[in-house]
């Protein structure tokens, strides 16, 4: 049986095309049909040609949906629950799962292949019970508040993970480098972590505006030495807690110039560049400022995400500003890339 | 008036020459008169023309010797007091110097200059409250503490650097990358703060020999993939708590790759060639590893080091196997380059 789905057909080129509907393999498996995806900043480094990536292949790690069938030792969702998961498959109970590092699950792995990815009409969730998060059904069918919850599939999660990872608390000022998606989720997770005092740092002033409504109290639209001059000034010589929202060579190293001594980056960029480029390792040294995070156990963060949504505190919807079905998303894509879009929500 | 020194000439050139004697010149300075330093294995970078130095220039960076004299403003010790400083000078007064994180002190520096570098007759101590550490009267002469005492001035407040950024505590398993001095001074410092299992990974034997009497519970000789595989399999997939005491790509690397998932790397050597040859950043960000470390704040810990060197239960003097009188510096230098010795003591 076929189904519809994006797939990757070198730089700059998507497709929609009729491929194989997955189906259950293994007995934790499930089946669900997506109803929202979005389209990722990842998915975007190998649409630019800056990652390798198998060509064709599916392509979307955001799935939220209903769930269509279930193997016979699932026992979390049923079919018609409404769920979501995480850009990473997860088993739930290795060593890794238990510790909250579920992006490390000796069993999980990513999206795509014949799983399918969540640019598309349904995927097979491999380890149901562990990498589903399954919406109350009393929310399941209210849009605005899936909306709300789409983000933490990913973007949503990473924010958190970065504000977590740079130590981020009650009181805390704090420096959030980028305003895509994650850097903008960063900011709510800021926020939401009592964060005193959040700097956010990009270059786009639609986005800094977008980060002002998060919780930002101060932004710096400046690029290179000018806007770490700006940074160091607002906080007297770096801050304790910089979010490195971005990934770059550049972002990387200005998270380390804004971070004050003894202080913590975190993290949680897909590093791309940085091997060639070379990071400040020198900067961090003499410092003492500590690299923490990498890529979110965002299914870690899922459950006290998801109640904060639920109990209406907790809000990363406006961050999609356009929507596309599934034939639409090529051009999502080029929205991204040419960024008139911060992020595209997909519902196919 | 003059003194002796040794000062560098360039790669491979170091002469002991006639240069002035420092003298006070703020109210807060001392001058100490050396009777015992080292040479490190950070001075070889120079030496072996990988790190830029300025030629001519005084070099040494680990002083202990008795004030000569000192500046007005100076309460902490007086003419006649056996004193020790780490390698770099420090207020004690300012935000990181109150925090711990002497190696950022916004008033101090390192030796050199017209300071004085510690391989030579005199050095003048600037801040001297804030730089100096005063060796108690009734241990002041006693030659064979003296000696256990001087690698508090680096290499062993580095290694305890190393052990407590990698979050070495009462019954961890951790891995010390690197069977120098600062590796050997990082088993003790594991070892005192209760490790239970401490595998050193070195390319010595008689380091090795030398790490086990330290307290290594296992040692690990081979390189490269070998040495990785044996160091994953002694713990079962890595260890949570990685020492990092060598500063050059390769041991950066092979300490993330000894790391087990959302564990963390304390690194303390003097980054050399990982800007050009690449940091394993995708290893650190796929396994959510922490680097932390930096430049040792050795000031911070040496009351502490102190303490148990005077009670008796700290002895890093068997790093020294070699002793040389000024006139014999050079020829340290090249002990330590062709690794006949692990570290120099030298008695001005």
């Amino acid at each position: 049986m076929d189904m519809r789905a994006a797939v990757f057909r070198g730089p700059g080129e998507i497709a929609i095309e009729d491929v194989p509907k997955p189906a259950l393999d293994a007995p934790t498996d499930a089946v669900v049909r997506v109803t929202h995806t979005a389209i990722c900043g990842s998915d975007l480094w190998p649409y630019r040609g800056q990652e390798d990536r198998d060509v064709p292949s599916r392509i979307g790690h955001e799935p939220m949906g209903i769930v269509e069938e279930v193997g016979e030792e699932v026992r979390s969702v049923a079919p018609g629950d409404r769920v979501f998961a995480p850009f990473v498959t997860s088993c739930g109970e290795c060593e890794f799962c238990r510790k909250g590092l579920h992006t490390s699950c000796v069993n999980g792995g990513f999206w795509g292949g014949e799983d399918g990815g969540a640019q598309g009409e349904y995927v097979r969730a491999r380890h149901a019970d562990g990498t589903l998060v399954r919406v109350p059904d009393r929310h399941a069918d209210d849009e605005e508040t899936l909306q709300a919850i789409l983000p933490l599939t990913d973007v949503m999660g990473t924010g958190h993970h970065a504000a977590v990872s740079a130590g981020v608390d009650a009181g805390s000022t704090c420096i959030v480098v980028g305003d895509g998606a994650v850097g903008l989720c960063g900011v709510l997770a800021a926020r939401r972590l009592g964060a005193e005092r959040i700097i956010a740092m990009g270059h786009h002033e639609d986005r800094l505006a977008l980060a002002e409504s998060f919780g930002a109290t101060d932004t710096i639209a400046a690029r290179g030495e000018e806007a770490v001059e700006r940074a160091q000034e607002l906080t007297y010589g770096g801050a304790n807690h910089v979010m490195e929202c971005v990934g770059s060579t550049g972002a990387m190293n200005t998270a380390i110039e804004v971070c004050r001594p003894g202080g913590t980056v975190g993290y949680v960029g897909v590093p791309h560049g940085i091997e060639d480029d070379g990071l400040d390792i020198f900067g961090l040294f003499m410092d003492n400022i500590s690299l923490n995070g990498g890529i979110a156990p965002v299914r870690a963060y899922a459950d006290e995400l998801l109640a904060d949504v639920l109990g209406g505190t907790l809000d990363p919807s406006p961050i999609f500003t356009k929507t596309v079905d599934l034939d639409g998303v090529p051009e999502g894509y080029r929205a991204m890339d040419e960024r008139e879009a911060i992020k595209v929500l997909v519902k196919p």
